[in-house]
C-alpha cells in the first residue's frame, strides 16, 4: 500500500507536466503495438519479459512464429480510463495482425484457411495471478472446418476446438475450470474412454457443445464466434488481470510498483501435435540442478504445451529427441547455443516441432539450483563468456549457504515420505539436515550424545539451561518459538539443523516421549529434522555431507570474491572447534567470542553458580580462582586456533541470574515442600536459593544489570577473564604463536563506563605481561549495541580501539522490540502484514538502526580516524545488511563460521554493485 | 577525574603559549596580592568570594579591619612549582602588610603595639574541606605582653594567646582537634572551674605550655614563635588545603574545576571580646525564614567569632543590640541597607564590635527557605531594587515545588523527635508530609480510606496491582525500591508524599503489621511520613497544608513567569480532580491523560480481565461495550473540567498481562491446590488461569506487547476508546462546552504503524461525529517514546499532528536501562559514583537523549512545520530538563499537577537566560 499511496501523487504530477505542453497528436503517436521483429531485449519495460524475448529471438532470426505485443503503457492507460480501450487500439491490433496474416499466409477468421493464435499476459517480472494462456482462438464452427480440412485431421480439429472453449471458458468468462472436467468426465464415463485420447472426434463435438450450454448457464452469454471479438474479449481479459485481487496482493508483498502494467502477446498458433513429426517441449541450456554444461529437458512427440504440464503422459529426455527428431534437434541445440551466447547466460526455453519444424516460443533466463549457479558462473568464466565480475553477481550469497549445510540423501527422504514417517512440520528455524536418537533433556543429551552417538533435542522451547545439550546434539526440534527463539537463535550461531514451533507435537521431558498425532516417539528413537524445510521424519534418514574443500567451483568463486571485496569477513565462534571450521570457511579472524557460552558448560556452572550466590568476597574470589584456568584453556585454545588473526574477545554480558536455576522451577519446589512439610530441612535450603535467585530477578533483564553493568558492580569477574586472556596470549607468545586478543566491553552507553573499566584493565594487563615476561598485542574496544553509544560514539572512541556493532541489541533497543517476545507475539503479523518490511532483525533496518551506525561511523572516526569497526550481530552474515556494511565503510562483517562464504560473495557483490554505480555515475 | 584529566593538555597547552613570547618581567609584574581597598565585587575569580566582598566593602567606604588578598593565581602558580611559593612573594607580602601597619598604627611583631592578623581561605565558590581560620596570628610571649599592655587585660592576652596556638596547632600543623580540648578539660577538672571562662589568666598560660609540648610531642616541631614564619606557614597551609583530598573530592563531585585555585586573605584582627561595648554577631538583611525585610540576626556582646558558633552561650536576638549598642546598632542598620542596595540582594553580614566601634567581616548573598525567597524577590520588585526578570531568577524553581506541598507543624514534629517517635529515615522519594493509619494491602486502603479517613499504604514494594489503594492513601511507604520505584513514580505523578526504601522496617503484609528495630506497628496504627526528608515517625504529626490561592507573593511572581515565558506549561492528570488542580496550578491544557489507569480501578477491573481473557470476539466485544460508557464518562469528565483547554489522551499503553493476576501468585496457588489434591474443581479453574496469564507472559514486557502494537493486534480496545472520546466530546459541544481532544498513540517507531491505526480511527471519529450530529475539532498524534522514531521523525509527522516526547521510555530505551531494574541495581551507585552526572530519569540526558529529541524536532518540522511538540515523561517538571527543553523549541511542557508552578517559574528562567545571553552576544 505504501508504494501506491506514494505512487499516487507523482503520478499526479506527471499527468499535470503532461497535459498542458505536448499537443494530443504526439500523445497518439506513442507506438501501442510492436512487432516482434520490431522490438528487443532491452524493452523489458514496455514489452514485458516475455515480449521482450520473442521480439529479442526474432531479431536475431530464430524461427519464431509471428505475433505482436500490446504494450504495458496501454494497460495502464485502459486503467486510467477506467477499464476502456484506448480510441484506436483495436484498428492498430488489427493492422498488427494483418501483418501476421502476410506472414503466415493465413487469414485471422478465414473459413478455409484460418490463422489461430494465443493471447497471453506478460509483464516485467513473471507474476502469479496474472493470467493464463488462451490457445487456439480464432476458431468457431466454420474456422473449424477449414483446420480440419487443411491439417486433414477432423479429431485434432475437433480437440483444438474443445481446448479453445475450454480455456477461453475459464480464463476470459471464468467459468470455474472443475465444470469443463466434469463435462469431460462424464463424457469419458459414457464413452467407455478411460483417457482423454481414447475419445472421438463425436465424443469432441459433443463436449464443445456442452461446454457452449455450460457457458451460457453460467454467464448467461453465447459463446462468441467472431474471431475479432474473440480477441477483444482475451486482450481485455489480460488487463483486467493485472488488477485482480491475486495480482495487486502479489504486488504489494513482493513491493512490484503497481503503475508497470502487463503487456499482451498476441501470437500465430504453431502445433505440436500434428502427428508424428510434431512435438512440444522445454529445455535448460545447462542442467540447472548441477550446472553441467548439457541441454537437459523434456518433450512430448505429437503433444500440446499444456499436455507437458498436465503430466497425463509422461514426456521424454530431451536427449531421445536427438534419436527421433534428428535434424530438429541439431537445429535446436544450435539455437539453445546461440541463445545462451546471445544472453550470456543459461536460458530456460519452450518450443513446439510442427511437421518438422522448429518454434521457439520462449526464452528467458533459467532459475537454477546453488549447485549449478555455481558451476555454472565459473564454467562461463572459462568459456570467456562473461568476466569475473559478472560470474560473482551471478550467484545469489544466499544459495552459498545452502550449498553447505549437511542435506539429506533425497531418495532416503522420498522413501521416508512414502513410508508415511513425515511426521509434522514446523517453523524452519535453522537450516541444514540431521538424524539422531530423540532426547529429551540437555544431560542425556550430553551423556549419549557426548560419546559421538548422534542426538536430537526434544524440548517444548530451549533456555539458557539447555545449551550444553544444545552443543552436543546434532540438531534441535522444539514445541513452540519462533524464527528469532532462543532454540533458533542459538542453533543458527552454531550452524546446527533446527525445526522450531512444532506446534503438532507434544513434548513431555517427565515421560521422556513426544507425540503428535496419535504417534508416540520416546527417547533413543531415531528421528530426522530439516531445517530449510521445516520437516520433521520418525526415522533416520541418509545425510550427504559437503565439504568445502571439494566444491572446487565454489572455491574458484570464493577466490574471486575475496579479491574483489573491500569488506572484511570475520566470524563469531566461541569455541575452538568453532574457530577451525571458521578459518576452513574463510574467517580472516574472530569477531565475536562470546565468554559466557563457556560459563554454561557442565563442568563449569557448578562453579559459575557459587561465584554468583557467594556470600563472601573470599568465597567468590575462591570461584573465580576456580574459574581462571579453566578460561585461559578457552582462550588458549582459539587464539591458538586463530593463530596470526584477530580475536575479539567479549567480556561476560548476560545477566548473572541466566547462570541460576530458574524461579518459577523453585518457587513450584518450594510451594510443594512447604504443603507436604515433610522435608524441613529442603525446604529450608530451597528457600535460601530462592530468595537469592529472587533477589536477581529482573523485569526486564534485557535492560538490566548486565554488559559492562556488571564489569562495573563485580569487577572480579571481567579482572579474571582479561587475566586469563593475557595469560593465554602470552603463553602462546612464548611458544611463538602470535596472537591478536581485542578485548571487547560489551552494553556501554556512556565514555565513564568505558573510563572506570580501562582504568582498572589496562594495568591489569600490563601487570600480567610483566608476571609473564612477555608483551604481547591487545587492544581494548567496545560493542556499540546501545543507542546512546552511537550519539556520543566520538566520546566513546575516546577510550575504545575498535567498535563491533552488536546490531541484535542495537535493533532491539531502537525499535524497542525485545526479540524474545515480539517475534512470538507480534513481528511476524507485522511483517506479514507489511508494516516492517522485513523482520529487522534478520535484514538490518538500514533507515533506523542503520542511520544510527552511520552516525556512530562518522562521530567515530572523526575522534580515530584510524578506528576498526565490525558488525557481530546476525545481520553480519545477511547479504543485505552486508551490503549497508560495505556502503556506511565498516572494516569487517563477522558471522557464523557457516555463513562466512555467503559473507565472502555479498561482500564482493557491494563491492561490484558499488563499482558499477559509479561506472555509471562517471558515464 | 574527567575534568582533571581534559584539563591537563589544555594546562600544556597554555604554558607553552606563555613561556616563548612574554618577557619575564611581564610575568613579575602581574599583580600577586590585592589590599582591600584596591579589589573590588567583580573580582571573584582572582581574589575568591570572601576577597572580593572585603574589598567591595572596603571600596565603598565601610569599616572593614584592612587586610589584603594573596591571588587564586598564586596557589596555581604555587602547585605548579610543586608547593613553593613564587619567588619574591613574601616580600611582596611584606609590602602589603606595611600598609596594613600604617592603617592599624601597629606593626606585626611589635613587643609594644603588636599588629594581629587573622588568615582564611577564600575560593570562588564557598567549599567545605577548605582551611578553616586563623586568627590572632602575630603573638608570641614577647606580643603577648604588648597586647595585655594594650588591652589592659592580662587574662584576654593569655587567651587570645591560648585560641592561637589551638587554632594553629590544628590546622596548620594537623594536630588533632581532640588532643587540645583534653588538655582544657583537665586543667578545668583541676581548677574546680566548669566553663571556659571560669579559668584565669594563669590557667591560661598553663595550658598555653602544655599546647606546645603537645604540638612537640606530635610533630616534632617547636611552635614558631616568628610572627613572618607563622604567617608564612599559614599562607602554605591555605594552598596546600586547596589539593587536600576532602577538597578535590568535593571539586570533582560538583564538577568544579581544579585549576580555580584559593585566594589566602590576611586581616588586621578586631576583637569582640574587649569589654562590654565589643561584641560579635552574624544577620540578614531580611528574614531568611520568611523574607520578612528586617534585620535578622544575632550577636553575643564580648566574645570572639567563634563563640558564636561553639554555642557555649545563647546569643541575643539582633534586635536586642538596639537597646544595648544604640549607635552601633543604628550604624550596622545603615550598613546593611547600603549593602543591600548595592548588591541588590539579601545579603549575610558578619560584624564584629571593639570598644564601640562596628567592622564589617563578611558580606554575602543569604540563603533563604522557599517562602523567603518569594517573598523578598517580589518585595525588591516593589522597592525597586530589582526587576521582575531578575526577581524571576532569584528564585529556585524546585523551591516552589515545596512551597506547595503538605508540610508537617514543625512543633509537632520536634515534640514527636523528642519522645522518640521517629522509626527511621528511608528515600525520599515523593515530598510533602503525611499522617494516617497504617495498612498493609490496597483493598484494606480502600476499605478503610474510602470512607474519609487517612491511611498509608505500607509494602515491601508496589506494582500495578497496588494503585487503587495508592489513589486513597494519603502517602506511601515501602521497604524496598529506589527513586524511581513504581511507588516512587506513581506517588510523584500522583504528588503524594513517598518514602521508599526503609530498609531498616520489614513488612508483613499476611500479619498486617511491620517492624522497625524490634517496634511493632499494627494496622490501624497511626504513622507519619515526610517524603521531603525521608523521615517515618510512630504518630500522628499536625499538617500544614498551603493554599495556592493564599500565596500572594506566589501568585504574583508566576504571573510574571507566564508572561515571561514562551514555553507552555501542561499537566499529566488522569482524573478530573487532577486536571482541576492543575488548572488551579496554571497548567494550560492536559499533556497526558492516561486511559489505563482508569482501568485498574476496581469496579472496571474484572471487566478489563473479561475483556483480555474473552474466549471469543463476542465475549471480548461485549465486555468492551461495558467499558464504554465508562470510558466516556471518564473522558466527559476531564473534558469538561478543561473546557477551552487541549487535552492530550493517550490510548492503552501497557501490556495486557498488568491487568492479570500475578503468575507467580497463581504458580504457587496452583502448586498448592495439586499438592493438596483436595479440589479438583478449584485447581482446574486455576489452571486455565495460570494458561492463559502463561501465554501472555513476556520476558522484557517493556520492549513486548504493548502501546500501539496492542491496538493493532487487538483493535477493540482502542476503537472503543476513540469512540469514548468523540462520544464525550460531541456530548459536551451540545451542552455548548468545548473541548479540544488529542489523540495520542503510544510508543510508534515506523510510520507504518501509524498509518495502520489512523486508516481505521479517523473513519471511525467521522462516524461518531455523524452519529452524534455534531462536529468536534481533535488532532491525531504520536508519543516519541522509541529512539527509532527520533531517526525518521520526519516520515512520522506526515501522519502525526502532533508529538509528544516520552522521555521516560526514550531514556529507558536509548541508554538500555529498565527503570525497575536499573535504579535498585546499579543506577545509584553509576550517580554516586558519577559515571553518570545525574540519574538520567530525573534529569534530561541532553547529550544522549536530548540528542535524539533535537533531531525529532528537526525532522518533524521539515515535514510540518507547525506540528505541536510537547514532552510528556517526568522530565517535563524537572527545571534543568525544562531549560533544555525551551532551548530545542518545544511547543509545551507537560507534569505532574504539583510541579506546574515549578514549571511556569522555570520555563520563564529559561527564557530569560536566553535573553541575557542574547543580550551578551549582541553586546
Amino acid at each position: 500500500m505504501a508504494t501506491h499511496t506514494s505512487r499516487r501523487p507523482a503520478g499526479r504530477r506527471a499527468a499535470a507536466r503532461r497535459s498542458p505542453g505536448r499537443p494530443a497528436g504526439a500523445r497518439a503517436a506513442r507506438k501501442r503495438i510492436w512487432l516482434f521483429d520490431e522490438g528487443n531485449a532491452t524493452m523489458r519495460d514496455l514489452l514485458g519479459g516475455k515480449g521482450a524475448g520473442l521480439a529479442e529471438m526474432s531479431r536475431v532470426g530464430l524461427p519464431v512464429p509471428p505475433g505482436f505485443t500490446i504494450t504495458t503503457a496501454v494497460c495502464n492507460e485502459y486503467n486510467a480510463r477506467g477499464r476502456t480501450f484506448p480510441p484506436g487500439l483495436m484498428d492498430e491490433v488489427r493492422r498488427a495482425l494483418a501483418a501476421v496474416e502476410r506472414k503466415m499466409r493465413k487469414r485471422f477468421g478465414d473459413p478455409k484457411n484460418p490463422l489461430l493464435v494465443s493471447v497471453r499476459s506478460g509483464a516485467k517480472f513473471s507474476m502469479p495471478g496474472m493470467m493464463d494462456t488462451v490457445l487456439n482462438l480464432g476458431l468457431n464452427e466454420e474456422t473449424l472446418r477449414g483446420l480440419a480440412g487443411l491439417t486433414g485431421d477432423e479429431r485434432f480439429a475437433q480437440d483444438a476446438y474443445r481446448r479453445f472453449i475450454q480455456m477461453f471458458g475459464k480464463i476470459v468468462l471464468d467459468v470455474e475450470g472443475g465444470k469443463f472436467e466434469q463435462i469431460i468426465e462424464a463424457r469419458k464415463r459414457r464413452a467407455g474412454a478411460t483417457v482423454d485420447t481414447d475419445l472421438t472426434a463425436r465424443d469432441l463435438v459433443e463436449i464443445a457443445r456442452e461446454f457452449k450450454a455450460l457457458i451460457k448457464r453460467e454467464k448467461a452469454v453465447d459463446f462468441p464466434t467472431d474471431p475479432w471479438v474473440q480477441l477483444e474479449m482475451a486482450i481485455r481479459a489480460v488487463f483486467d488481470s493485472w488488477m485482480g485481487q491475486r495480482a495487486v496482493d502479489y504486488r504489494n508483498y513482493n513491493k512490484i510498483p503497481h503503475d508497470l502494467g502487463t503487456a499482451v502477446n498476441v501470437q500465430a498458433m504453431v502445433f505440436g501435435n500434428m502427428g508424428g513429426e510434431s512435438a512440444t517441449g522445454v529445455a535448460f541450456t545447462r542442467n540447472p540442478a548441477t550446472g553441467e554444461r548439457r541441454l537437459y529437458g523434456e518433450y512430448l512427440p505429437n503433444a500440446q504445451g499444456e499436455d507437458v504440464v498436465a503430466g497425463i503422459r509422461t514426456p521424454h529426455p530431451i536427449a531421445q529427441m536427438e534419436r527421433e527428431l534428428p535434424g530438429v534437434y541439431r537445429q535446436f541445440q544450435d539455437v539453445a547455443t546461440m541463445l545462451e551466447r546471445h544472453y550470456r547466460d543459461m536460458q530456460d526455453l519452450e518450443f513446439t516441432v510442427e511437421r518438422g519444424k522448429l518454434w521457439m516460443l520462449q526464452t528467458r533466463a533459467g532459475k537454477r539450483t546453488a549447485q549449478a549457479a555455481v558451476k555454472a558462473a565459473v564454467d562461463m568464466v572459462a568459456e570467456k563468456l562473461i568476466t569475473k565480475d559478472e560470474a560473482l553477481l551471478r550467484v545469489e550469497p544466499e544459495q552459498i549457504y545452502q550449498l553447505l549445510l549437511p542435506r539429506f540423501d533425497p531418495d532416503d527422504k522420498a522413501a521416508a515420505e512414502r513410508e508415511g514417517k513425515l511426521l509434522t512440520r514446523g517453523l524452519n528455524a535453522s537450516p541444514g539436515a540431521a538424524t539422531g536418537a530423540a532426547v529429551f533433556d540437555p544431560d542425556t543429551a550430553v551423556e549419549i550424545g557426548g560419546n559421538g552417538k548422534p542426538v536430537i533435542l526434544v524440548r517444548p522451547e530451549t533456555n539458557p539451561d539447555d545449551v550444553h545439550g544444545m552443543l552436543v546434539a546434532r540438531g534441535i526440534l522444539t514445541a513452540r518459538g519462533g524464527a528469532t527463539s532462543h532454540a533458533a537463535v542459538v542453533a543458527r550461531g552454531l550452524g546446527k539443523p533446527c525445526v522450531a514451533g512444532a506446534e503438532a507435537i507434544r513434548v513431555d521431558p517427565q515421560a521422556k516421549q513426544f507425540s503428535v498425532d496419535g504417534r508416540v516417539v520416546h527417547q533413543g528413537e531415531f528421528i530426522s529434522i530439516d531445517g530449510t524445510t521445516g520437516e520433521v521424519f520418525g526415522r533416520a534418514i541418509r545425510t550427504l555431507d559437503p565439504d568445502l574443500s571439494k566444491e572446487r567451483d565454489l572455491q574458484t568463486l570464493l577466490g574471486w570474491a575475496d579479491r574483489a571485496r573491500r569488506l572484511g569477513v570475520w566470524a563469531n565462534a566461541d569455541y575452538p572447534r568453532d574457530a577451525a571450521r571458521a578459518r576452513e570457511f574463510g574467517a580472516e579472524g574472530v569477531g565475536l567470542c562470546r565468554t559466557e557460552h563457556m560459563f554454561f558448560e557442565e563442568d563449569r556452572l557448578p562453579i559459575v553458580r557459587r561465584m554468583i550466590l557467594a556470600e563472601s568476597d573470599v568465597e567468590r574470589q575462591r570461584a573465580l580462582d576456580q574459574l581462571l584456568p579453566i578460561q585461559r584453556g578457552d582462550f588458549t585454545g582459539i587464539l591458538r586456533e586463530m593463530a596470526g588473526a584477530t580475536v575479539v574477545i567479549r567480556l561476560i554480558d548476560p545477566p548473572l541470574h541466566e547462570f541460576l536455576p530458574r524461579y518459577d522451577e523453585l518457587l513450584v519446589e518450594v510451594t510443594e515442600l512447604r504443603v507436604r512439610g515433610d522435608d524441613p530441612r529442603a525446604l529450608a535450603e530451597k528457600e535460601r536459593l530462592l530468595r537469592a535467585v529472587a533477589g536477581m530477578r529482573e523485569q526486564n533483564p534485557m535492560l538490566g544489570l548486565r554488559g559492562i553493568r556488571l564489569g562495573i558492580l563485580f569487577p572480579g569477574i571481567i579482572d579474571m577473564q582479561v587475566r586469563a586472556i593475557l595469560e593465554a596470549a602470552c603463553t602462546l607468545a612464548r611458544q611463538g604463536i602470535k596472537s591478536h586478543p581485542e578485548i571487547m566491553i560489551p552494553l556501554v552507553g556512556h565514555p565513564n563506563e568505558l573510563r572506570v573499566v580501562e582504568e582498572r584493565l589496562r594495568p591489569l594487563a600490563e601487570r600480567v605481561m610483566a608476571e609473564q615476561g612477555v608483551r604481547v598485542g591487545y587492544k581494548f574496544g567496545t560493542m556499540i549495541e546501545v543507542p546512546r553509544a552511537c550519539v556520543v560514539a566520538d566520546e566513546i572512541a575516546g577510550r575504545a580501539e575498535f567498535f563491533s556493532f552488536g546490531s541484535n541489541d542495537l535493533t532491539q533497543l531502537i525499535y524497542g522490540f525485545s526479540r524474545d517476545d515480539a517475534e512470538g507475539k507480534f513481528l511476524l503479523r507485522y511483517v506479514n502484514e507489511k508494516i516492517l518490511p522485513e523482520n529487522p532483525f534478520q535484514v538490518l533496518d538500514a533507515r533506523g538502526v542503520g542511520a544510527l551506525m552511520e552516525m556512530a561511523v562518522r562521530l567515530g572516526r572523526k575522534t580515530r580516524p584510524d578506528i576498526e569497526l565490525g558488525i557481530c550481530g546476525e545481520h553480519g552474515g545477511d547479504p543485505a545488511s552486508i551490503e549497508f556494511c560495505h556502503k556506511i565503510g565498516l572494516t569487517y562483517v563477522s558471522c557464523s563460521p557457516y555463513r562466512v562464504p555467503t559473507a565472502r560473495l555479498a561482500a564482493a557483490q557491494a563491492a561490484l554493485k558499488e563499482k558499477q554505480a559509479r561506472a555509471e555515475r562517471d558515464r
